[in-house]
This record gives C-alpha cells, structure tokens and sequence, in this order.
C-alpha cells in the first residue's frame, strides 16, 4: 500500500525501513484514544463547514464500526502502514470512500499523537489513583485489624523505639496519599488539548480548538502550537510519579521480604502468594515482594530512557519521540501490576503480633523513654541521654536489661530515678506515651485511623 | 570532643569513620535554616514549659549569636563534630552553658534534618520559581522586540513551515510557564512540617507542633512520625521538577548552539558570552550554551543518584539518606546558574532576521498552505497532499521553487488551482494565514504576548 | 497443571500472582540455550552415572524432539507453568515418561538460569561484533570511495579546521574498534561456566562441571557456587557496552541529521531510508538517524534499570533478578536493529562534496595554519596566536576573508609575512599540511584506512 | 589579565561567564598530571627544533618550579584564568618570560585536556585496583580465620541451604575479583596516547607522537586526531567499571547491616566503626555500611550524568565535555573512600558463628539433601523433591523438625528411606557432602582459599 505521503518520493521504503521506523506494534494499544479524538475532529470539521456535514457523519460512523472491530479482535494491522494512525485512516477509507480522504484535514500526526498519548496517560493515571486507593484502603482496614499491636520501630535497621503496628503501615497510607496528590497535578499538568496545532504552525483552516476541548474533556486548549507538538512534559510528569509511588513500593515490599525472614518472622504470605523451588523442597518465597523491588528499576529506567530522548532535542516534533511510547505503557503496566497483586495479597498475610511485641521488648527500646523521663524530673536533655547511654552500657556487660535492674543499681547512675521508672520501662506503656502529634500513641493512630476513613471512603 | 552520643560506647570511632561519616563539609551551608528551627524549637520548649523560659531565652539568644558568627565567616566548622547540627550545638552549649544541652529535648536529627532540608528547599524552590519568570520575562521582551520577523519551522531538523520568531520563543515561556508551576508543585508538597516527630515515634513530652509549624511557615504539620523522618519525597519531586526544567533549558541551548553556526547564521551572541580557542585564533564558541546543555546530565545524574538510593531502604531513617544532600545542592546550584546566565545572555543576541526571513522561503515551507488552498477549493485532504507532493517532486527535478511555477505549469497538476494561488506562496502570507487558536500568525502571536505580560507582570 | 515445587503448600497460587510472577511470555526466547544447556547436562549425569545411560539419551531424543516443534512454531508455551524451563521440562516428561523427572537432578534453576542468560549474551555479543564490524566496513568503503574530499572540521559546532570527510568517517571506525574490543572483554567475562552450582551450594552428587564446560565451550568454570547464582555482571557488562556503542551511534546519527538539514546539505540520504509527513507534502525527514539517536535513551534506561535492580540485594539469588531479562533483550535488539539500519542506509547516501569544500573554506578555518605559519617563522606560539587573532578581527570588521587580504594589509600585523603565507589559506592545502601522527593529511588518511582494510578483513 | 585567545574579540567576557565556565575549582586537582604532560611536550618541541633547545629547557625548570610551589600550598589559583591548564601557562610566562608562550605550540586544550584526564584516570584506576585487592585479602583472611563456620545460605532472603562462612565471604572476593579485571580492561582501553592531536586535525609542525608516548608511558599512539579530542570512552568504561564494583560494595553492605540487625545477630562491628544516636541512648548503628549502600546511588548517577552529557554530541570537541570532570573525580572518591573504610572495618568485626550454626539447622535447610539422599536410592529427582516436600509439610503441621521425626514417619513418605539418612540431616554434614566444584564442602573451600592466597600474593 502506498505511503500517505509518498507524492514526494521516487523511490519506496526499503523493507529494513519499514520494520525499523514502524510503530504500530506497539502503539496499536492507543486505538481506542486515537478513534475518540478522531470522531471529535470529524465533527469539528463537519460543525465548522470546513469539510461537508455528511463527510463527518460518514467517518464519525465508520470509525464507530472500525472500533468496534478492534475490540472484537478482527481488526487486522499491518506494520506497512506505520502506526496506529495511518492502520485507522486507511481502514476508514477503504470503508467509506473519499471522505475518509477528509479527516486528516487540519491535523498532523504530531498534534494527533501528542492527543492520544494524553488520553492514554490521562485514562492511566485515573486508574493508577484509584489503585493507590485500593490499596490505601486495605492498608488502612489492615491497620484497623491490628489496632492495638505493638513492634520494634527501627532506624538504621536496629531496633530504636516501639510503634504500633498500625502506625508502621499508616506511614505507607502517607506516602500514598501523596502519590495520589502528586498523580493529580500530574493530570492538572496535561489537561490541555494540544489538538488543532497541526504540524507546528497551526493552520489556515477555520477550526474551533474549543470545541475539540469540551468533546474530548480538556480544561484547557495549548497556547503555542510549536511547544504544542514539541512537549513531552505531561509523559516525564507521569514517569516520574510513577518511579517515586514504586519507590514507595519498594520500601514496603523490602519490608515484606525482612518481614517474611525466618530471622525476622513478623509475617507469613499466604500459599497463594509465595511460591517455591525448583530445587530445595522447604523453599516458600515472597516473589511478589521481590518483584515489586525488582520491577523499581525498571520504572526507573523508563524515566531515564524518556529524559535522554529529550535532552537537546530542538523544536518542535523529531522522530526520537515516538520512542516515548514503549517506557510510558512499561512505566504504567509495571506500576498498575504492582499495585494490584499488592493490594490482592496484602488481606491473607498474618501477622506474628506476639512475636512482634517480644522483639519491641528487647534491645533497650525504651532507653528513650528512661532520658525523657530525666528530663520530666529536671536534667538538660542531653545529660539525660549520657546517663542513659551509661546504663545500657552497664546492662550490655552485666548480660542483662533495663527492666531487670534494681532500684539501687538505676540510682548509682542518677539519684533523681525514683519507683516511677518502672512504668516507661514497657514497651506497651512506651509507645502509650507519645502523644505528640503524629506520634505512635493508640490514642493519636486512632486519630489518624478515623482521618484516612474519611479520606479514602 | 566528645561525642553526643558517647554515653553507650566504651571506644572512640576511628578516624577514617569520623573522615568517611562527617557531612558538615558540605551540609553546612544549611546552617541558617538549622538555626532558624532550633529558634522556634527553643521557644515551643519554653512556651510549653518543657524547659524553663530563661532557657529558651539564653539558647535563642546563643543562637543568633552563632548566626552572627557563621555569617562573618568566624565559625569554626569541625569535621569530629560529624554535622551541623551538632557544630551548632556545642558551640551554643559553650556559649550559653547547661541550657544550651536543653535545645535537643523532644526532637532529634531525625527530623531536625528532614525540616532543615525542606527549609532549605523551599527556599531553593521560590528562588528558581523567581529565576524562572525572570528568564520568561526576557524572552517575553525578545518576542515582543521581534514581532513580525518570520523564521524557518522545524520538524526533524527539516524546514517545515515558516513561523514568526516571537511564536518560537513563546514556546520556551510556554515550557517555563509549566515549570513554574511543577515547582509550585513542589512547594505544596513539601509544605508539612516534620519536627516534633523526633527519632520516629513522637515523644512522651508535651510539645506544640501547630505551634512550630506557624513559626516556620508551615501550611501543616505532618500526621505520622515514621514516615516524617522515611520520606524524602519533597526532595525527589524537587529534584525531578529541576531535571525537566534543565531538559527544558537543553533545548534552547541546542538551538542558541545551532542558531550560531555558520551553516543557520540565525543568531550572533555577543563577545561577553562566547570565548575563543587557545589554538585556533578564528574560533568565537557559545560555551554557555554548551554547558547548559552539559549540565543537563549532571542534573539527571543528581535525580538518578537519589532515586537509587531511596529504592528499597526499610523503615524509617537510615544512614543512607545523608547522602541526599550532595544530589539536591548539586542540583539547585546548576539550575540557578544555568537559568542566570541565560537571562543575562539573552538581551545581547543578535538575530539576524533578514537571513532567517529568506530561509524561511527556500525549501517549499508553503507546500501545506498549497495543500490547505486545496482543501478551500473542495479537494479532500488526501489528495490535497499527493498533488501538492507531486508538485514538489516535479519542483525538485526542475531545480526551481513553486513560486517560479507558470499558472499553466500547476494547473497541470490539478485544475483546482487558480491565480489566487500565489497568496499562499509566500512565507510571510503563509504565517498570517495560520490564525487558529495558538497559531503563528501575527494576531495569535500577539495575544499570547498580550496574555503572557499579565501573567509575568 | 501441578507446579514442579508444588509438594510443600497446602493451597495453589492465585492467578494474580501466577500472571504477575510469570516470565515465559518473555524469556521463551532464551528456548534454544535452555535446550543446549539441558543436552549438555542430561549427557553428564549418564556419563557420571547419576542417572541411567539409557535415561540421559531418552531425554536429550525428546529435547531436541522439542526444539524442533518450537523452531516450526509448535510448542504451546504455558503461563501456569511460569517459565521457559518449566515448560520445556514438562513437555519432556509428557513425552518420554518418568525419566524426565529425572533431568533437572543436581541443579536448580538459579544456576540454569544464569547459564542460559550467558549462553544467550554470547551469542548475541558475538553477532553484535559482526554488526559492528560490518558497519566498519561500510564505513571504510565510504571513506575510500571520498578520499580527498575536504570539509569543515568543527569544535563547538563552529567551523574549526578543514579536514578530510575521509577522516572524519575514520574517527567512527575508531570507536567502532573500542567497542569490539569492549565486547570482547565482555565475552572474556562472561566465558565462565555457572551450571553445577545448583541452587547456591553445589551438590552431594558426583557431577562433572569440567565436561559441562567443554560441550558448551567455556574456558573455565565458576570457582564459588554462591557467587554463581548471585552474578548478573555479564549482563551488566554487556549493557554498558551496549549503552557506549549506542552513544557512539547517536553522535553519528546527529551528525547525519545535522548534515541532512538544508543549513548544512552536506548529505542526501535516499528515499529508501527516509519518510514523508502526513501533513507536508514536501518532507523527506531522517528518521532513521532520529530513531537511532532516541533509541539510545531506550539502552540508557536498560543498563540502569539492572544498576538499580541489583544493587543492594543479599546474597545470593533473589526473585527480583527475573527482571534482568527485559532490559538485556531490549538492549540487545535495539542495538542490533540500529546497527543493522544504518549498516544499510550509508552506501545510499549522496555526499555533497563540493558543498563540503565551499564551507570548509568559508569562517577563516585556516586562521590556525596562519599561526602555525607564524611559529615557523619564529614566533612564539601565544604571540602568533593573539597576531592571527587580530587579522579575523580585521577580516570581520572589513568584511573581508583572510585571502583576499592584501600583503601590505596583511604584513601590517607582522613583518614576519611573506608570500609565501598564500599556500596555508586554502583549506586543501592547510589539509595537506597535517601530517602528524593521527592528522588529517591526505598521507595520515591513507595509511589509517590501509591500516582498517587489514584489520577488518 | 588578558584570556590567551583575546587577539579576535572587541568585548571582555563578562563576570558572570567566567564565573559559569570556569574550570580550575574543579580541575586544578589535575595540576600533576597538566605538567607532567607540559613537560614531556615541551622537551618534544625541543628535540624536534620547534622550539629552540633552551626554551624547552626553561620550559622544563619553570614546571618544575611551579610543581613545587603548588605542592607546598604556594600557588594561587585563578578563576578568571579559566582552567588549570592556562593557570600553569600563565605562571610559568609569569616566571620565564616569552619561552613560556612557546608551550602551547602544536597542542591544544582539547588534546591537552584528553591526556590529563587520561593520565588521571590511569591513575586512579591503579589505586583503585590496589585497593580492591587490599580488600580481597582482608576477606581472605577473614575467611581463613573462620575456616569451618557454618552458616545459613540463603535464596529470596529465606534459608535455603547451610554454607560455610568462609565460602560466603570469598563470594565477594569472585566478584571482587572481576571488578579488577574490570578495572584492567579499562587501564588497556585508555592505554592511547592523544596529545599531538591539537584542535581536531593535527598540525603541521613536525611533531613526535611516539616520543611522547614513551616518554608519558602510553602503549600507543591515536590513530585518528578527530576522534582523540572527541572521545570520552576511557571516562564512561572507568565510570561504569566503578559503577559495577560499588554494586558489589552495595551488596555486602547490605549484609552487614542484616547481619547487625537484633534479628540476625551474627556480626558485631566494633565500636570504632559505628555510631550513636542524638536521641536514643542504647543506639549502635552501622552507619559506615549504610553510606556506602548509599553512595552506590551517587556513584550510578555519575556515570548516567557523563552517558547523558556524551549522547548526540556532533564530532569533535564541545564544551558539554568539561563537564566530564565533576563526576569522574565524584566517582573516584567515593569509591576509593568506600574500598578504604570498609578494608579497615572488617578486621574488627566479631562473628557470632554458634547463631550462625544454630540458624543454619532452622527452617528444614536440609531439605534438597534428603531430596539428593532419595535420588541417590534410585528416585528420579522431581518425585524425590516432591516427597521431600511434603515431609516438610508434615513437619510444619506437627510443628516438628526434620531431625525429629521418627524412621517409621519417615519411611511413611517413601520406603526407600534408611538409617543412614540421619547423616544428611546435620547441617555440618550438608556442608560436607557439597564437594562439586566451587561447592561448599570445605574441601572445596579450602581449595578456593589457597587459589586466592595465590593469586593475591
């Protein structure tokens, strides 16, 4: 079939060509974009004369049919023809005639792929919110459930101070909600209609932008129509969301993964979630945790992938840019899978709490607790952590713990240490005390608890 | 001296730790917004009768001693000291006395590090915003110096169809005016305040967060303490937000460096920003272009770098995350830099018009317009185009342009064509043509320059 | 189907996890070296009698029974049965019985697994060197053809120095030879044996890991079973060859972009290997040097997304590690489609060499050839330089060239000028002059292509 | 003072430029490598009568001079000189009058600047590979030491099998290993000497590139003047060779910091290599291995920054390219300082090796030895890996251990079950029986030991 462009050319594309600089093996995944804006344009065109109203009619309904077998699966494309574009416009005009010859007026492929991959990108981040939700949702029920368990919170992986369980997993609850906030600017930012801008120039035809802002449901309609067909911002936005929220992941499923540990032994998966070897029979793996961590390089790679296609690359439309498609459906495919097997395997883990608030227990958890208490009874903080620190020592080289000492003993090291020590000495009572803001008390993750349900409902 | 921590500890760190751990080399220059929240911290604890008022007075006042002090260059920063946080601290415990090892009560370089980094930030953050619509501006005044003069348009390095200069530098404003805003962005979502969440649980003392919070400048305060010393969100979106503005930056600089060969002639910079070459005595070399565009990479590294080192790390601080700071100051220095001087460059470029304007009339810029005039005469897209094609391929065979066609010699191609076809032909009647919303024609190009000077005024 | 590990747990997989865990949908194609692999140690476990003779030969008929439906397209690949391994061990036993069972004795598929990825690696390693060993040879073809064409060296993207286009073609060769030589090392890294480290701690069972070594041609055998498994070095040393080579071909497809524009027209690429716009009927855009130069953003992210991936995981193999394959296969096949691509769009390429010659003489390029002519006769080099620095000065002001200065002019700035300084302003001549080791002299050409033309044979 | 290429230009840089392409903050650490090329230029120029004999004689003592006075702290740098390269040029015309302007013939800062990061780099890469084998050999010595520990091996984090420390710990000195061979390949690839290119195109004065190469200890000599100032191959390979080896760095880290965890309990780093906490009194934290998991992140983002900076850049030398520098000497650093702290941290790390046998007989970790026991009666080894499977489930049903079970549940599951099976069960006896090659076994252990006492001698 020939080029829809060929009129120029002596000579055909060599076959070499045509599978190296073809794209509709991977950008067919845009049809359903593609036809929406089309059948908008038609009806501009029709609406504003500048192609006859029967025209639109008859492309508005052949592109409908065309759809319609795309969806069935037996739409046949065909790498020949290039793109998703070229594989509609020809099947539309072997449908309908010359008036298919009509839609391409007053648009390019430029501003027209610029289009599609905002409605792909705008339909993914749409449904990427509402998994973070999803997810959010089950850690908050999870939190809900546990309320009440108490775990060693760690700083540089050592045990540092006890939290409530619940208070561990409502930090990811922040993260995400974030990730939610960033994903909505991320759509303010590409919620403008970049198609009408042509080529690059715009065009001498009496189009009406506006028109084609409110069938497709853009809140705005691009200014310049250079930076138009040039900008790729609203992909890298949606790369870069995307790479912090697997960080996030990645966090969590890292903690997964320890959780599962037999040195650990905090969690266990569910048999329907882990699976085994081929080689040592025992074997039960936390996969889906280590391919979340694993998949974050690669989310991070489709980001960098993107930023070097840009950089440098003078105005307006260059070839590279058609390479922005295969990190941005990695990047979404990724980031959707890791999301919702998360969210699937996240109800059937048990969590050990026993365990969990023995392990809170040891390690002088509460050796914090002992320096503020010092400083309630009058000493400058940081001689409170002194004699602190000199405790611990001392229980460290006698083998025992800080609950274990005798009065005497806690008074050779400060003479202010009276009988009220024993009651910051609990885990349970340590984390019952930090009632700051934010802080891990029952009483302050209850707050935070009935905060997210009214959030997320 | 001893260190603040030493109380547990039977031996002194080695050396080469205190060497390959220290980061007051280069997290001193946080030593404003380390101080300015020990101010606020110190009054809260006096207000909330933690410490005693005369305490908080004495550190407040030790406090801006010590800003005076950093300020005239007569600090002594000590490496053993490992940080900032803690130089400032034992010179004020020096200064003041005992009520200077008060300040640390409640609070801890956990998320005394995590609220000095995002003081810091903000404050980058506003500058570069500042910056930013400086250079907006600039460009703004070259748009509107040179309305009128037409230039070649470009897609794949091709000329494409001619636009007017002042439309191509709207572009960058548009891509500026984006940036502005992801960096808005980014205010918003670092705009939580993270002290008072001390180590990672809270604290057993009675503190004021919204207290601290309205002291700084802070629109909330944040709602769950383990995430606040885990997240470094805020300096990743800040980082991501500088990697698309320096791509932003990568593509004007591409073009100053084409613009300045001999092969475009479209622009001379002026000798205050070019240099020449130790060997070649001819040479006059736009490095400042030149190394913005280097510098892109250095700024995605800085992102990558932060990116890495956050994938995977369990809850909440670890010691990794001190290695944050080098990435984000790299980052803000360069991009500040590199929008600085190409503000201060701009406004000495000459654009040589007349070279830009003939250019823009070789290589049949206009053939869409033929295509378009087409299409008014009743000619479906499709084959709008395959004429026009053909009548450039018999152009190029020819060795002429399509204004130097006889009326006979285009009718061949298609009886649709008719002497009003020569309005079409010329560079400039083809740019007035393009008057669709965002075009480049004179009246779109003034509005948007219209539109433009309220928004920067 | 049951799964192979399936002994252990009480309840199946869920779908979630087995679409989400699945890699046969990718790593399929690592089908051939799966099989070799398998051949090779089903003949070493009948060899050292740890399985039946008979057992060994019946499985190595139905490997190759089974490679030979999958090279004709008959295998059906199974997702439930989670990878390439899986399923060829399944079908086997389904074919010849209980002795299947028996193949996968005294391994596992951690230490397969990295035998079949290095198996694969080598082969494509060494299909990449003869790409790029071919493009040198077009390469070379190209600078014979032009020998003796002159054309404008640049720095700075600013004319510099005139040089041979043969020359300059030869500068690629150069790289191209790193690049072999990288691959290489990279095959010399990757020449060591992983299988019979089974699953991270060897075998109780008296395997031969030397015969393995020798039927599947490695030099040597993998000294520590731990590290075996844990090692995804080849893939990352094949992918920073990858990322170099393609860095090396972005810089020529720039070039050749830059070249194509009408600023430049040094070259004219043929229609086979450009394409047209669906808007402009004039465009003949060079996409496949755009595409080249943007694919390498595409390898960037591979190598970085394994970076990422392995960084900081425990010893020794973990789940994430399934994630090396992508990008491995991404970068392979972007790698070879661009070499490929290129290998053929060079010889069709017309260059303009008369174009070239007329620019190289324009911009004062032989400014340096004054000065040296200076330092010839006696002037130190800083001296001579600042002088010839003077007379463009004086050239640009006069708007003038360096030849058409007068000898009076021109011995106004130093009576060290005599007649004979008109044979080192002709850029043919200041070509001819560089005869330094390495230099652009018709001579240094000759002898560096003589010297191609041997190593390439 | 005047820029030595001042002779062309009518207007001074402005400030603001010099302060944005400034270079000798940075480059003045080149100061050593910039002479010792200036001086083998100069004695170049002398020999070969370029220059009078006595210049270069003036030339050589004047480097020498300003060498020492650098050294001692003397020298003042000089900003608005640029680089560090006219910094010395300056002094030394300074110092010994118009024979200093005479260095700078037939070279330029691009093949200048080449060969000073060249001789850099070459002498990183040295120290570099001395430190990595320092570090191999505190490993061995270590893994002598504990000779006979077992351990648990792990895959996916979970036990897998029992191994010996000692084997462990020469996992890392494999990859160690591969990284100076790494490193090798590197220092050959940079082997090639480019001074005497110039510009771009060589020169015409009667240079000796083969003296120079002797004289600066290079292999070779350049082929191609172009390519020498154009190629930053040399920093990439260094760049990801350093990239790779902190991925192993990372790895190891990772390690220490689990094993320091309450929860693994199997090393205690000394006192001297860790620190405390500003707020927790009992905290130790591993902070020296946490920083170096963090500067891998640094590390991988300087070699992106250098990918990205190199990408599309036209033939031959562009300013992007200083940019080079920042993240070469970034990555130096880092590693060097990474490879230092963590050699004279390991000597006093104390090994709990009784919880590390302990663990090692946890968690069914003999498994796939009853599996091989099974085999070795005559089960093919799916069913025996099977049966094996399901005694473990029988185990965890019963909450009982392998070891546990009687000969009659035993033999419940497969008949071929004997006494001597209780020789596989033992972890130390599992470790025993792993004698293949680069097994587990101490044999074999053993063996690697000796092979790297060899090798690191």
């Amino acid at each position: 079939m020939k080029k829809p462009w060929a009129g120029r050319f002596q000579h055909k594309t060599s076959g070499i060509v045509d599978a190296f600089t073809e794209s509709v093996s991977f950008d067919r995944r845009l049809w359903k974009f593609d036809i929406q804006g089309s059948i908008a344009h038609a009806r501009m065109l029709g609406r504003q004369g500048i192609i006859p109203k029967e025209d639109a009619r008859a492309i508005v309904k052949g592109l409908r049919e065309i759809a319609a077998e795309i969806e069935s699966g037996k739409f046949r494309f065909r790498s020949d023809l290039e793109d998703i574009h070229m594989n509609i416009e020809a099947a539309l005009t072997k449908k309908i005639g010359p008036a298919g010859k009509k839609l391409h007026t007053a648009r390019s492929r430029n501003d027209q792929v610029a289009l599609d991959l905002r409605l792909y990108l705008r339909d993914e981040s749409r449904t990427i919110i509402e998994h973070i939700k999803r997810l959010q949702k089950t850690l908050l029920e999870l939190a809900g459930r546990h309320m009440g368990a108490v775990m060693p919170g760690y700083t540089h992986m050592q045990r540092a101070q006890p939290v409530l369980l619940s208070h561990h997993l409502l930090a990811y609850i922040e993260m995400l909600q974030r990730d939610k906030k960033r994903f909505g600017n991320c759509l303010d930012q590409m919620d403008v209609l970049p198609l009408g801008s042509c080529a690059l120039s715009g065009t001498s035809l009496p189009t009406d932008r506006e028109y084609l802002a409110r069938e497709l449901g853009f809140g705005s309609v691009s200014g310049n129509s250079i930076d138009a067909v040039s900008d790729r911002d609203f992909a890298l936005d949606f790369l870069s969301c995307s790479a912090i929220t697997m960080m996030h992941l990645s966090r969590f499923a890292e903690e997964l993964v320890l959780w599962s540990t037999e040195e650990y032994r905090f969690i266990e998966i569910s048999d329907e979630f882990t699976t085994g070897s081929s080689i040592m029979p025992q074997k039960k793996n936390p996969d889906v945790a280590e391919l979340i961590r694993g998949k974050t390089g690669r989310v991070y790679g489709d980001l960098f992938s993107l930023l070097t296609l840009m950089k440098g690359l003078p105005m307006s439309y260059n070839r590279d840019m058609q390479e922005d498609k295969p990190p941005v459906f990695d990047a979404a495919d990724s980031l959707n899978a890791c999301l919702g097997v998360l969210t699937e395997m996240l109800p059937g883990i048990t969590f050990h709490t026993k365990r969990m608030l023995s392990t809170a227990g040891e390690g002088f958890s509460t050796a914090t607790d002992v320096a503020e208490y010092l400083v309630r009874k009058g000493l400058p903080f940081r001689e409170a952590h002194e004699v602190t620190g000199r405790i611990v020592l001392h229980c460290i080289s006698q083998k025992t713990d800080l609950g274990s000492l005798s009065m005497d003993e806690l008074q050779s090291f400060s003479p202010l240490i009276g009988e009220d020590i024993r009651t910051v000495l609990d885990p349970s009572d340590s984390v019952k005390a930090k009632k700051s803001y934010g802080g891990t008390s029952p009483s302050e993750v209850a707050r935070q608890i009935t905060f997210y349900r009214k959030v997320l409902k």
